[in-house]
């Protein structure tokens, strides 16, 4: 077992609130504000938070508009955040790899 | 995607440092301090911090011996720990399948 795949795994992405909030948004073009918030069952304080953290990081943009006189906030991944969240997801992979019964990796 | 398998992902055994540990112990019967130590590159304390959560978890069990008069402490698995390490490595396949491009849990 190589300790290094579990010291490279992104901070970022892996805390379970923003890796659900990135895994949703991998599989959409972009998410309101209030899809995301209805589907992870969060309060608006906690995903305003996961989202200002993945915004720092580079790998979400937030855009707000008006829908027929009502704000509409929606996310998408930008193509770093897309790049990253590909990266963990094959981290993620090998260690699951390594931690099956029978794998070499158990006995490294 | 079914946002379930994100809670559902055990905080004890998500954190980076405690998964390494886990997973190191569970391809061995039992490693001591030192070994664990030199092979995730931890300090002392930090390495103390996460046996003591993972032993208060359940997770973990710590033998303190005298080997030719020096101390000797090991950490091995317990039963529920194996049990729930399993299930989590479940859970991370089932996330990282969701999220192959292509698969239907990007489409959910």
């Amino acid at each position: 077992m190589n300790p290094d795949s579990y010291f490279q795994l992104n901070r970022t992405i892996h805390e379970k609130g923003r890796l659900a909030i990135m895994s949703l948004l991998a599989g959409a073009n972009d998410l309101s504000f209030t899809e995301l918030r209805n589907t992870l069952k969060m309060t608006d304080g906690n995903l305003s938070m996961h989202i200002r953290t993945l915004q720092q990081a580079g790998y979400l943009s937030v855009t707000k508009q008006y829908l027929k006189r009502r704000p509409l906030t929606t996310c998408s991944l930008t193509s770093e955040g897309r790049a990253s969240f590909g990266q963990y997801i094959n981290l993620l992979e090998k260690i699951v790899m390594d931690n099956r019964p029978g794998s070499s990796g158990e006995k490294d």
